[in-house]
């Protein structure tokens, strides 16, 4: 077990009817007006944005609307909100939907704090020092970003998806109520599903040994989405298999299940960010095509870890090492077909000619990886299996 | 799954040589001059005591040493921490120590900013709304107190253990390195062991249904425990176990296997402060008795957790319903039996005589319990299966 440092101050709220809770928590904080940050009108329709905005009225707060916020959250976008958030004195930031959301609210937060391009953030050349308090209602449970001090932005221009952090980034307080998300799209659902699995695959393959309380953890969330994401594209409104993938999905990046390890690989997402940023894919689906490509490429270097996996997530226990490890990874690849998730990149409407270059973006932000750290041949290698 | 809230803003440094961090964490909140709560001269031994006065050295800081907290920590020692505390002008009170100093600390803290008598808070008759900020160095795993808001002291004139809460008591720092844990006697190991197991299954046999994820944690906690305390028998300095055991412990009892629970059961460590506050004994070594015979009593009031415990814990699938958790709790018992747990309050050397007292001081605080609710009788009936 390495040793670590944990440390995540953010307030979760969570479960049937507690969006009423926001304004009275920021008004704890002495917001007076806030950038209330949003994604597509859907809000509007469907009872959320009426429930925050009678919560923020309740507590005196004034809300100062910025839709719009598309998946690839986009940096325009997040320049855009700086500006507005700066011309009209806003003190918080209110992400009211999903990752994209929560990504784009952080970016504004910090970029309002701060003199220079908030793209410095990014591919962390720099760290943001302040930031406005952020808050949030979640309206669709995947990233993690709720609970953590995470962002993802899509440069369009530059074609580069880069991540930032920043501890000032941690939501003050989240409100989940799984019951707003019973009308989401199946794809919705089955996206959040994988990137949940993800999540916690970044973590669990990272070449940590002995840390089996972790290990148990993190097998324990990954069977819970196999239980319970089926459940909810036959029956989108059932409560209880929602609030189960919802915690599941804040439980797999709120750095719970980072104790111990070595920081994670990761390098499953820095592919897929280069895939999104290349032709607009959804995360979940490009992890999908991803991760499976990934582990085929490296269990070499990582055979116990692989057939634990195999093991305790599908109950794999007989044959070889190699033909346990190869059943283990075919397992999980026919679960996310089950889900719909597509299973190549040629399926997803990539051209093979463009591998070279999404090859040449993943690499850019360094080696990526961990236990195996991959060159840019490598990353090249894992598109060509994920093709 | 339940609605929750869920805020924890303890940081933990966590691993070994790390406490050398703890003055330079306390200086970041501006802190001069802290009363050092420990227990015995042991610290003053094994290098900690020396390792903490060397880091609040170096970050400027004052300590105003109070010693000779023991197990089931009393009243009389916290009242006089406070006027210490008050009569030092101490700005913090940082314990170097396991549970009990840990509680008592918490006691200090909030007794220095009430004008009343700290039992007030007690029994939750008062919530403390200030308290001196609280920071630790952990040398026990077990109780969890190094994160969370809890605390139970004796009050040894009316031999009640009483527990007490508020958010405010949550430590701000707790640095907790499992290597300076390879020293522990065997007994403290054990009895810690215990302690971990049974914080679980408080929560997990609440009668919440519907929480696949945290059942899941749960077990994975126990299943932890069960591999690792035993190596550490054979080998108390095997650091990568006391590392699982010492993570455990903490994770047993901060909140993070609460969320969508009832709020725990906790009757058999109401049963069990009654045992402590009787006759001082071990509070790992009392729930070893009392834990099984409360399983006992109750099981046929929840069948179907108690038959998930055997399979997912123990691997019972055998036998019918009633044969497979009465197979379930002879596992744990012959756990804590391996452990050197004593199996009966005899074996402690109770009187058969007290046993109605001790129902009486168990059933003090009021109805003991979740799903199942206790009366004093139904705590008589405990004690003689525990007899």
């Amino acid at each position: 077990m390495n040793n670590f440092v944990l440390h995540n101050p953010t307030k979760i709220i969570f479960g049937k009817d507690t969006i009423k809770e926001i304004g009275p928590e920021m008004a704890k904080f002495g917001v007076k007006k806030a950038l209330l940050v949003y994604g597509r009108a859907s809000i509007k329709k469907n009872g959320v944005f009426e429930q925050v905005s009678a919560s923020l009225q309740m507590a005196g707060i004034n809300a100062v609307e910025f839709g719009g916020i598309q998946s690839n959250p986009v940096l325009s976008k997040v320049r855009a909100g700086i500006d507005l958030a700066r011309q009209e004195g806003c003190d918080a930031v209110l992400a009211v939907g999903g990752g994209s959301v929560y990504d784009s609210s952080k970016a504004i937060a910090a970029g309002v704090q701060y003199e220079g391009d908030v793209w410095d953030f990014f591919g962390r050349r720099k760290i943001p020092a302040a930031a406005l308090p952020i808050f949030g209602v979640l309206t669709i449970s995947a990233t993690g970003s709720e609970m953590n001090a995470l962002g993802v932005v899509t440069n369009e221009d530059a074609k580069r998806k880069w991540p930032f952090t920043s501890p000032v980034l941690y939501p003050k307080v989240s409100v989940i109520d799984p019951s707003i998300q019973a009308t989401l799209p199946a794809h919705q659902t089955a996206n959040a599903a994988v990137d949940i699995i993800a999540h916690v695959m970044e973590l669990y393959f990272d070449g940590t040994e002995n840390n089996d309380v972790m290990d148990e953890y993190s097998e324990g969330i990954i069977r819970t989405v196999i239980k319970h994401a089926p459940i909810l594209l036959a029956d989108p409104a059932n409560y209880e298999s929602r609030a189960q993938l919802a915690w599941c999905a804040t439980l797999a990046l709120n750095g719970s299940n980072a104790p111990g390890r070595r920081g994670g690989d990761f390098a499953s997402h820095g592919i897929e960010h280069a895939l999104s940023a290349w032709n607009d894919i959804a995360h979940g689906a490009g992890l999908a095509i991803v991760f499976p490509a990934w582990m085929k490429y490296v269990y070499k270097d990582n055979p116990q870890a692989f057939l634990r996996f195999g093991e305790k997530v599908f109950g794999i226990i007989e044959g070889g090492e190699e033909e346990r490890i190869l059943a283990a990874i075919d397992a999980l690849q026919k679960f996310f077909s089950r889900l719909g998730a597509p299973k190549s990149m040629r399926e997803a409407g990539y051209s093979k000619a463009d591998l070279p270059a999404i090859a040449e973006i993943a690499a850019g932000l360094g080696l990526l990886g961990n236990k195996k750290k991959l060159s840019q041949a490598d990353i090249l290698a894992i598109l060509e299996l994920a093709w």
